[in-house]
């Protein structure tokens, strides 16, 4: 066999793949660079003049729109921008070229939301190292597809099943983990980083190892844009049977799937619902609507007070005050709710009115209000807040 | 439970979420739009006077540089860019925003490859449909960290489980899949189209259900970047223990991993090892050093004819004509190799060498020879060919 030394070998394999790849932009930039402090250095090499901006998830929003800064100029053709120390938390930004909405070509770390790519990246420690993928045992994570017959369909979930789950005979508890509007069965593996957070709370034995269960809450799809039948599509916020009560019908062949392929403690005190915003109003009505199934319900930044879809006449949403007198009748170990400060007025007053009711009868629940507004940063640590309440 | 009209409700989610994504750039834009004549047109808003360039995977390489066309200014800020016919096939591009590379802010469908995101559409039926999610059953696709005692490192690998194998007590065959220089789990998954193309060969019964394991082939790594505990480090061509033995010594333990977690045939006659360019030369040299275990080796454009990293020592490439000779002499069914015209001369002079060795050993193997080069339009195809020649 004829050989050729393998740096030469490699040299021109990475030569011409990376010139394939990246023609324009040339390499070696850090970016982003974490600095000890906390502070961040971002850099992008734009050959011909423009304006670039920067907008990350550490900037105050103004209104309706995030903060924006501009880069500058650092030499010949390298743009720079350096935050403030910023806290730990993991972030997430665009560059902005002349308006046109990018990413940092030296940063390959991009999570996608809703219709969004955005580069990220993790600060500091603390709460931020739940979001890192830490030197301790890991979880497996599953994309699977499962019948729906309630809305004729084959879809896809997420799951998660704790280390040491494939070598012993346990059940295990499982939480039924929902998204928001938007979203699909990636989102809380994506932006709510939930295998890390599940991973590194087992690890420290704050959390019981348990089953994570992320469903797809959009019955018009199958799975996420790009992994159903529709092909690539581009992700959008309205879709049909959006709250109209189908998904909630048709939890129950979600659960029966898990239940019947997972080793699940199948009974109430071995069960959890919880979701954000949407996900929070599915997991509103489906603890209501399956009678004495969960001991365990969170609610994060939960669109309650939300009408569902106009014409919905689902069984889901009626009769809904007498559903929750018996859920409440039915007992339950957790009732949780929790919002930020800064989340939209409407939201605000939905889960004000909600807890207003639940006073009025008389019904348990625990009511967290923090700091932050609709933010994935608040939903990651609503979720590593929860799964320490549950199945102890 | 004060309610508030759905319709204001999503609207002012969605105003609010998508202001915070997408603040420059306005919705609406269809790119790409994909013609029935296999023509795709690619459109872009840029706010700002600018030179717009596009460079996508059907154009014809310049040298070791890709193609790029630059995109013409439709109206006021609209910019765009519409291709002759395309053949049937997956593509990827990427926009040049003044020499910035970025994404189509209109496609959300971006793969990684290496360190570089693309953005992807598929045209066409034929090859193509193989790379669709289409509606027929579908396998499970895991992530999976295993004990690698070799590398002293728990380490994660894609799997793929036929549709059926959680429903049933058959065994199956296993095919171990390498991805090249720079790739890891996630690349054939990604670029590679694995898990549609064994979902639909499978379900028009043109390949035998089978699992599909793609480990991760740089020991240096314990996960693709961002999933390891290196954190959100930028993917590289050079890694240390790249090509020196360790991932090729480390091998069985993946074998007994997967041999001893999954109902796996557990003969020579239920394994198959196939790989892409430095996954081609694992594989081989994994077959070489296993004597007696595959029955089925597939070399796609594979790194043959490149020495080892100078320095090693390692036992998996000493003796090897010796073990290949021992490897024809143990027999086996298929030895498949395929390599495009178009590859880089160094990689087609190393096959040619090493089919001329085998020539000269008397030893059976077929030889596929296509058009293109090193890309993965033809990886996905080899892999569609190769798959429907095992296990039979």
């Amino acid at each position: 066999m004829k050989r050729i030394e393998i740096l030469t070998a490699l040299f021109l394999l990475s030569t011409v793949v990376t010139a394939q790849q990246d023609i324009f932009t040339r390499r070696g930039l850090s970016s982003p660079e974490i600095h000890e402090d906390g502070t961040v250095t971002f850099r992008v090499q734009v050959p011909k003049a423009s304006e670039i901006a920067i907008s990350g998830s550490w900037m105050a929003a103004e209104g309706l729109a995030p903060g924006v800064a501009m880069m500058e100029k650092e030499n010949d053709s390298v743009w720079s921008f350096t935050t403030d120390p910023l806290k730990a938390e993991m972030y997430r930004y665009n560059l902005f070229v002349n308006g046109v909405r990018t990413l940092d070509p030296a940063n390959a770390h991009a999570i996608r939301d809703v219709a969004n790519l955005s580069n990220v990246f993790i600060v500091g420690d603390g709460q931020a190292d739940l979001y890192r993928v830490n030197k301790v045992p890991h979880g497996t994570v599953t994309f699977r597809w499962y019948p729906s017959p309630t809305v004729d369909k084959t879809r896809r979930m997420a799951i998660y099943t704790p280390p040491g789950y494939e070598n012993n005979q346990e059940d295990y508890p499982v939480l039924y983990l929902h998204h928001g509007i938007g979203g699909d069965e990636e989102a809380w593996l994506g932006s709510g980083r939930a295998a890390q957070i599940m991973d590194n709370l087992i690890a420290r034995r704050l959390a019981r190892p348990m089953i994570v269960v992320m469903p797809n809450g959009n019955v018009f799809q199958e799975a996420s844009p790009g992994n159903g039948s529709r092909g690539f599509v581009q992700p959008t916020f309205m879709l049909p049977n959006t709250m109209d009560g189908k998904f909630e019908e048709s939890f129950g062949d979600i659960q029966a799937f898990v239940e019947s392929n997972y080793r699940t403690i199948a009974k109430k005190e071995g069960r959890a619902i919880a979701g954000l915003s949407m996900g929070g109003f599915h997991t509103a009505n489906i603890s209501l609507n399956y009678p004495n199934t969960f001991d365990y319900v969170g609610l994060f930044s939960s669109a309650l007070g939300v009408r569902p879809m106009g014409d919905s006449t689902s069984e889901m949403y009626k009769n809904k005050d007498q559903k929750l007198k018996q859920q409440m009748e039915n007992g339950y170990k957790l009732y949780w709710m929790a919002i930020g400060d800064g989340d939209m007025e409407m939201l605000l007053k939905g889960n004000a009115s909600f807890r207003k009711k639940m006073d009025g009868m008389g019904m348990n629940y625990e009511y967290l209000e923090t700091g932050g507004g609709h933010t994935w940063d608040n939903w990651r640590s609503y979720l590593s807040i929860f799964t320490q309440k549950i199945f102890n």
